[in-house]
């Protein structure tokens, strides 16, 4: 049984955790300082599919199955299944997905997409109906450019606050059985709108919620940065993050020193022409499975905030005239 | 708390249950049978707005405040709310829910939204983290039949299998506290693909996940159709609610007297032009939320099963020559 602590956090039973997660890549993220953490690389982003959107969807099956074959399950041992993705009805994770015959509840949190299906099956597995549910969630630069902005053969001028879509992908099994990563609390995100409406700087759109969610935690549980080894973003990128460390020190609160940002660590600034950092749901979904999730079981990492982020807004609302809301949802792990 | 029964069925604890709902709708579907069971209808299907997509949003805005309205209950009593919608980053549920400021979790299942989210709500409660949730989805003929098919201006040719989108949105509010219709079990729908691809028969696509839930939920519970009063599909329409019929009388099973379907029950056929009836996630929304709800609430329902269908396809995915998977997502309710 889970129950609520403070406002708007949730402290689980402590029992449900991860007990096997993989994060997949593309050719520019292998090509980053993360290259040997994921489970599998591609040189060609493709994967041998013919269209973009197929590509995406096979970086969700590779996950999945990465995550099965590491805790040698088969799909059947599986009782419920949480994805989504940025592409349009969320095609990525139906027809990644579809073939493994798992029930599906359907996400759709943008980038914050890992860890509201984190969150959500960590729930579902405390409310006594589930034993093993999975968390997935994808992205792919060039599905998301031509969707969102421009067809990638015209080549366009990004600004300096731009973000590069990450193609990859993570994928993460949930379980009372013996977890090796052990999700204390959750916080569920509200939809926090700052009437940011530069589609091209999605960081400072994002940043507000993160300010929200994570103030809140500190808030509900009587914690502050000090207590946590990381405190991990999702893809807030390298304006974002300034913004999220701002916005909170006005709130007299200063994670300069325990902040990270999965936007911040998947590429070389300095040798890999990002801009302002990674995005995308496969952003923080390839670090957190891969990465992050490995620190966790070696101990490296004992006691982490890990808060994804997500800018609900499509094309059409911004041609509407629409502000970008962000929303975060945060979890707290602990190793074991 | 919950717990499995059989293969894929959750049985909840009985305390859950739905405390308020409402249903909104547009013209065409106030001129329907159901028209007097709404909270809420509109002449002009734009509801003073200046596009579709923001004409949807108000209707889940609206759909929401009705449902508050009726608990006697304010957005901060709401711990979480679950939303998804048919729109390209379900934009309905963001812009339409952003004003109330409750913690949010987007949720995308196409048409089987209030199914989804409405069970997903009963599971979080009874997970013991969250006291109320809410539940609210919507469509708009006009916004998804431009998304989806083909501009409105053009006024193209429906063919007979296709069914008209409804203009409505439903939103219910959960808790434990004097529930009126209690949630008994909920079954989570698989991807389930036949390789239905003709975009103008969504029935078609739908049915065998139907068939598939539903005779999954029979064979876990140790029940038959006679053992309810209703059995309810979401928006199967006239051609899939006859392939449901005939896909379970292949397993035995014949739901001829129990079933009915909101799709079928939203427009009288012989005086609307609907083709194969109504569909969209607004349609078993606005039907469930208004006149189903009230039948269980004046127990003139008493036991009944509630299975929203959806279609996981998008304008892409059919360009790049997929099938058209299905889902189907189950609740059993009681009268009290």
């Amino acid at each position: 049984m889970s129950e609520k602590v403070g406002k708007r956090t949730v402290r689980l039973s402590g029992r449900v955790g991860i007990i096997s997660a993989a994060g997949v890549a593309g050719h520019k993220e292998a090509e980053g300082p993360l290259k040997d953490s994921f489970d599998e690389v591609y040189t060609d982003d493709l994967l041998g599919e013919k269209t973009w959107e197929k590509a995406e969807s096979r970086l969700q099956t590779n996950a999945a199955n990465h995550a099965l074959k590491k805790a040698n399950l088969s799909p059947q041992d599986i009782d419920v299944i949480l994805a989504g993705d940025l592409l349009n009805q969320c095609i990525s994770s139906t027809f990644g997905l579809r073939s493994l015959g798992i029930p599906y509840l359907g996400q759709y949190g943008a980038c914050s997409t890992m860890a509201q299906t984190i969150l959500t099956a960590a729930l579902l597995i405390d409310s006594g109906g589930f034993s093993k549910a999975m968390a997935v969630t994808s992205s792919h630069f060039c599905s998301a450019e031509r969707q969102f902005r421009l067809p990638i053969e015209y080549g366009g001028q990004r600004t300096p606050t731009a973000q590069w879509t990450v193609t990859g992908a993570g994928a993460a099994i949930l379980s009372t059985n013996a977890p090796r990563a052990v999700i204390r609390e959750v916080t569920v995100g509200k939809i926090t709108d700052l009437r940011i409406s530069d589609a091209c700087n999605m960081g400072a759109a994002m940043a507000p919620a993160a300010a929200d969610t994570l103030y809140s935690f500190f808030l509900d549980t009587n914690t502050s940065p000090e207590d946590y080894d990381l405190i991990l973003t999702g893809d807030l990128g390298y304006i974002g993050s300034e913004l999220l460390k701002k916005l909170l020190r006005r709130e007299g609160t200063d994670i300069s020193f325990q902040h990270d940002d999965c936007g911040k660590r998947i590429f070389n600034r300095k040798r890999q022409d990002v801009h302002a950092g990674g995005s995308g749901c496969g952003c923080c979904a390839s670090v957190f499975c891969s990465d992050v999730i490995k620190r966790l079981y070696s101990e490296e990492l004992k006691n982490i905030i890990f808060m994804a982020t997500g800018a609900l807004m499509s094309p059409t609302s911004s041609q509407q005239g629409e502000s970008i809301p962000g929303i975060a949802h945060l979890i707290h792990l602990t190793a074991v």
